[in-house]
């Protein structure tokens, strides 16, 4: 391997998910770009070889992760793009690029989210905005807390790609000592299951908040996975097994985390907090949040039936009591 | 429904399961005779209106509810047997009973482990030792900590047999205010399950011992769902969801709750404890103990890929090192 020429890759986004991604990288043969959006987490960088505002344990090597403040300069000569950023900043952060700069690159997406107002997945949005085609796009799914990779706790990852080369190639650029990644050949599954669980890890908040206890929530998180595969079944059919670790893994990873910020904000929610309060104190808004609009108005086309979605939706968006919901709910489950 | 006849049940076991089922049932129109192997926790509950030894603020209805010691009275009129004591103790219970008590009877397992030795599921051994119909026999699943139970937390049972009319009548004695009891066609699979779940939640102590975590815990689940399937799948074919609360959400209520005798067990194998003082540290034998030894004899003869249950067999009874063990059990898992 020394011998060979390193894998170019560039990585948009500074947040822990990203700095995990650059660690596990760096075990590899892969010459980096970074390219981060505050020139302040930059400048560290470059000179104290770790990301002060996440994962700061992390050492950042110097001779592999090359750091920019450039997107069109991280772009250049690299064969593989990370995006890592939230969803309501990818546009953001692509500001100025164009089709040409993504010409021949492989677009891989490590976001767990939807582009909001436009209810789109985040490959779909790139694809379309991009013209990169959907061979050379793959998603990042699985279990994984950045803070247990960067205590190099053993991990997993599943590369979803429609192109089973391509999922394969990224999943060995991001296979190392302590993870190993997995390709499998479902992209738009792994991406709407990824954004469904944020919307259940709400749910299991708001009921947890209200003081239903851990024999509701097993029987609300298996009533998830059959909700969660009744949508995506519906919305790209194609054989798929859900209780593989890039949907029924992940989903467990958040509903079961008390760290989780859907949970969190969920549970406020189930207290009694308003939304503006519950996202006051919590100093950030949850993903689930928009998720669950987004998911909501999909589905006016699908009419999937989502009882878990459709009380979510009604708490949060149509200022149903969070008690009265639940107990509706609470009926439909089995 | 009070001028109607009420349903005669006998329950058999006086442990915390056996008095949250009894406190379900006293919520209907059923009258229960109770039988107890320990005298003196049999007098205490007569004078007394609770058991003592468990779930002791559970109210026993003394007009609903008739404690008795031996074990033919209880079964006499009585239309429904719940057995509910330990798989080891099961034959002691019913020791001096003969087909003809059975008569009639529908016989209901409330027991989650195999008939030690015998390596069979408690309803076939019923079945086999007196003569009930497959189709008079049912089975209690689902995440239900009886300890929720007690304090009339939301709770969902699912009822299995292979005659759905039996399953029904079970469901419809076991809904209550706050348990929600479904019928559904499938018994060994659902038994099997309950067996299985046993087996990971050692999986899951032994790894945690260790030092692995949660997006390892994730990955292990995720991967146990799919060997219960192929092992529930090749002992008994037939349809089934293993998403369903009584598959799915049984196994994450036992190996997400740090309250599980059998996770404690395997954490303190992990930790480097022997089997002897694991055991003699809790006091109690963990029931996976046995079930991984009986799930392994059985798939001799079916040979189903089960990676997760030879670990767990080969730590505790081929004196493997769990380090090195479950080392080898994380490469086989994606």
């Amino acid at each position: 391997m020394k011998s060979q020429q390193p894998t170019r890759l560039t990585m948009v986004g500074g947040g822990s998910w990203a700095t995990a991604l650059i660690k596990i990288l760096s075990e590899n043969n892969v010459l980096i770009k970074w390219w981060l959006r505050s020139k302040a987490d930059a400048d560290h960088i470059r000179q104290f070889h770790h990301n002060k505002s996440y994962l700061s344990d992390v050492q950042i090597n110097p001779r592999k992760v090359k750091i920019c403040t450039k997107i069109r300069d991280a772009f250049k000569d690299s064969d593989y793009i990370i995006l890592a950023v939230p969803a309501a900043f990818v546009g953001d952060a692509l500001g100025g690029l164009e089709a040409r700069d993504f010409a021949g690159k492989c677009v891989i997406s490590a976001i767990k989210g939807m582009i909001p107002e436009k209810n789109q997945l985040v490959t779909d949005w790139v694809s379309d905005q991009y013209g990169v085609p959907t061979s050379r796009m793959a998603v990042i799914a699985g279990p994984c807390h950045a803070e247990e990779v960067a205590l190099e706790k053993q991990s997993y990852l599943t590369i979803g790609s429609t192109d089973l080369d391509c999922a394969d190639e990224v999943a060995q650029l991001l296979t190392c000592r302590f993870v190993q990644a997995s390709p499998l050949a479902d992209i738009y599954g792994i991406e709407y299951s990824a954004v469904m669980k944020n919307i259940i890890a709400l749910a299991s908040g708001i009921t947890r908040g209200i003081g239903y206890g851990d024999n509701f929530q097993a029987v609300l998180v298996s009533n998830a996975m059959q909700e969660i595969k009744r949508f995506v079944d519906a919305v790209y059919p194609q054989h798929r097994d859900l209780s593989g670790s890039a949907y029924l893994g992940d989903l467990l990873v958040t509903a079961y985390s008390p760290f989780s910020r859907n949970r969190t904000f969920g549970t406020l929610i189930g207290r009694g907090y308003t939304i503006q309060s519950a996202q006051a104190e919590m100093n950030m808004i949850a993903e689930g949040y928009y998720a669950v609009k987004s998911i909501h108005a999909i589905n006016r086309q699908y009419k999937v039936d989502m009882p878990i979605v459709e009380a979510v939706y009604n708490v949060l968006y149509e200022r149903a009591s969070p008690v009265t919901e639940m107990k509706a709910l609470q009926q439909k489950l089995k």
